[in-house]
């Protein structure tokens, strides 16, 4: 049975909790007295259906069922994570915290998506402070894997199982070691929040030029590499040591502002706002949100791509999820050896689509070519093998565009082994959207040393699970289309 | 002939210049009193060889001629630029400014790296202070686009001068409107620096947790949209005016420790050194730069697809690249009708390369995807067109890939069209490195109403210049491997 996290305050923040717990498979039940709660979580929503399942390759669990509820009580009934992401004032989180703690399971996890308060300060006169903890998460919270996660002495118990949580649905939780005001990473963005306000004050720079500043430079490495690698390499061949040393100097310089803060009169207000609407205001709010999540995800697959930083922990979330096989990863997985494989079973990623949303031709090809290798580690030529010296190169391609897909879409590829012997692994694909054929895609694999380049016979092991498979498959008939050349009927 | 370029002081981000100007066509001189520096900038030109090129869909000029000199007269003999980059030491630039402006030509741009000093502190004493500007770039230079050029009344004539140069060179000059301390970008980064020098003597996290909380969460932000547009969207539907008067009053709050600045004692820079071992010794600096450089490629690729930030200024200078026309654009533009058509002319971008550095399957067909694109557009079926509602859909690709290419190469495509009449267009790929063939694609496409799906005749203008181009390649004997079907010889 699905487990259920209830969500205290639906805004922004409250919404992209709602989206993560509920497209991991979690049912959600939502309480917010705004009466545009549910339509703003329904837009948070889409956003979200858009974006989160084409990061992985693999399909999400089923969504779980979304409820509203008039009471607090209504919302928590049940719910082993109650997030709470109310206005930052002391006094309503206290008296938030009471009234759920008068409603939920006493060993249900109470996260606040606090960007300021020590977990002390919300624990405070509750009925049981274990219940509370710090999670706070990042805008977009449905895309971002970054939970800062702060707990005090008595959440000791509960801490663990916080952790685990949150991995299982896709997030990076950071574990806070030292309770301090606004924990991590909002220390960082007050500092260059108030250099910006005196920056703008003072006339140097409009808003949209302090995001060039950040985003055509270091907004790039802070994206991958955060400040102390990317220093680490500044100091050239010599390293950490070498560049603070050289660097370190500077700090005494009068460089900042930042002994005072600025006030913000109605002047500096304006002057802000203003500047921002010159920069961005040709785009809806909605429009930006949904170039953030394209870009965001392009950048996020890169990263996956090459298995880095938050890229890492999308390729965590693919191996969790796949331990319920939804595509086989050994021969021995296959229920029906008698049947084409299910080789790929994946939404379509925003990045492989183009502006009108639909999928570029060659993204068919790159699916394609998931489900070759899908197909090569079932017969056992995986990462082991290939490390051995030998793999399957792809000699001739042969794709028919039969349909259009969308991005967010569930596409799956089913694959038959037409022949499978010697040098050679022939292979047709067809990709589906449902029962709906998109594409189909015939290959001839040649195996090849990786030492001299050349073809050469597989492994026993390899030619023997083949072959296996490719009689299996014998007895189904040619698919339509196998065989054909471009142009000819 | 080509420009030439002065590169004084040629450490890390002497070199980085270096690279930028010689890969984009000028000739580069260097003066470095340091015997290693053939080999460091030798290094940094490699990094840059294998990733700067593919950023682009046009191949970059010819590379100019790099050369070593042992005075600075001898470096700036010439040069039109000269790029200082010695350490942060008012006294020492000084010295270098005399003497480079007793050799060099007196209109040339004097150009200074400095990330602290303003161009009047820089200026002070100098023979012409007129030719002295402040050009601060980014690591890594060869990559990313942002220089904050910041001058002085007495540069007035000189300053758009200055910004071309750098568009040319495929930067994005940011024109700082009033000189202060340390520019913009480097309030913002000293601040954060300072900030987690606290977090590390405080024992709040180490420089993994202050990475980690940087690049999972809001270094993704940075990397594509800055602060203000970040926070445009941060405060919900009610935009910017509310996300300030939600988060201004937070500014108060007693968050950060900045007022003070924390003293680097011996104990606080190996507690630094040993964390930063800890997180990231398991790669060489080298390494690192290598992972960095691939990252930033494929993030800023993800860009370029979506024409957003740093990636709008790669296509802004693919579309200067293509005024000397390495590729047609349009019929009138091919010399000679009668030979196959070079529709695409590249370096292969890191990030479609698998772990090895080869060209991963799929990006064989984007490659002639782009072919097509680009014959469509020479035939008339170009945006414009296609925004009347008709394009070219493809119905049926055939690849044979006959050899190995990896990242950097440049490879080029030629293509015949073996058919085109009525609704259909039929082409023939070859992609080379060189003369060396790597593959061949057959495509046939289908013209569609792009109302209905459906297929249809294409605009009498479109379906004439095919016509004409057809005509002339039917003389051309028919490509090897045209009409061949998947595994049949």
């Amino acid at each position: 049975m699905a487990q259920k996290a209830a969500i205290i305050g639906g805004g922004v923040i409250g919404g992209g909790w709602a989206a993560r717990f509920l497209l991991n498979g979690w049912d959600v039940a939502v309480f917010d007295p705004d009466p545009q709660a549910k339509r703003k979580i329904g837009e948070v929503l889409d956003n979200a259906r858009a974006s989160l399942p084409g990061l992985y390759d693999m399909p999400m669990p089923d969504e779980g069922t979304l409820s509203f509820h008039d009471t607090m009580a209504g919302a928590v009934d049940g719910a082993a994570w109650i997030q709470e992401s109310v206005p930052e004032r002391l006094d309503i989180k206290h008296t938030v915290y009471r009234e759920l703690q008068d409603a939920c399971d006493a060993d249900a996890v109470i996260a606040s998506s606090t960007s300021g308060f020590k977990p002390s300060e919300l624990q405070e006169n509750a009925t049981r402070p274990q219940q509370i903890v710090v999670c706070h998460p990042f805008n977009p919270v449905y895309l971002l894997p970054l939970i800062e996660v702060v707990g005090t002495d008595v959440n000791k118990d509960m801490i663990g199982g916080v952790e685990e949580t949150l991995r299982g649905v896709g997030m990076f939780p950071l574990m806070v070691k030292k309770e301090i005001d606004a924990h991590i990473a909002d220390r960082f963005l007050e500092a260059v929040w108030r250099e910006a306000l005196w920056l703008i004050k003072d006339g140097i720079a409009t808003t949209e030029e302090i995001d060039e500043a950040i985003r055509m430079g270091f907004g790039l490495r802070w994206a991958q590499m955060g400040l102390f690698e990317t220093y680490r390499i500044a100091g050239g061949e010599a390293g950490m040591r070498h560049f603070i040393e050289q660097f370190g100097p500077c700090l005494s310089w009068p460089w900042t502002k930042l002994m005072d803060v600025p006030e913000l009169t109605e002047e500096l207000i304006d002057q802000i706002a203003d500047q921002s609407d010159a920069q961005s205001g040709q785009y809806s709010i909605r429009d930006l949100e949904r170039h953030r999540d394209a870009n965001l995800v392009g950048m996020m697959r890169t990263l996956k791509a090459r298995d880095w930083g938050a890229g890492a922990i999308l390729n965590t979330h693919d191996k969790t999820m796949n331990q319920t096989r939804v595509v086989p990863e050994t021969l021995g997985d296959i229920v029906d050896l008698g049947k084409p494989v299910k080789t790929v079973d994946r939404a379509v990623p925003i990045d492989w689509t183009d502006y009108n949303g639909h999928m570029n031709e060659a993204r068919y090809l790159q699916a394609f070519g998931d489900a070759t290798d899908r197909l090569m580690g079932i017969i056992g030529c995986d990462a082991e093998y290939i490390a051995t010296g030998g793999s399957y190169f792809t000699a001739e391609t042969h794709i028919r565009h039969l349909d259009e897909v969308h991005a967010g879409a569930r596409i799956h590829v089913e694959t038959q082994v037409i022949l499978g012997a010697g040098k050679k692994m022939h292979l047709f694909h067809v990709m589906y959207e449902g029962t709906r054929i998109l594409a189909s895609g015939e290959h001839m694999l040649i195996h090849v040393d990786l030492e001299t380049r050349r073809a050469s016979d597989p492994a026993p092991q390899v030619a023997e699970k083949l072959k296996r498979l490719a009689a299996a498959h014998a007895g189904l008939p040619r698919p339509e289309g196998a065989g054909a050349a471009v142009g000819v009927r």
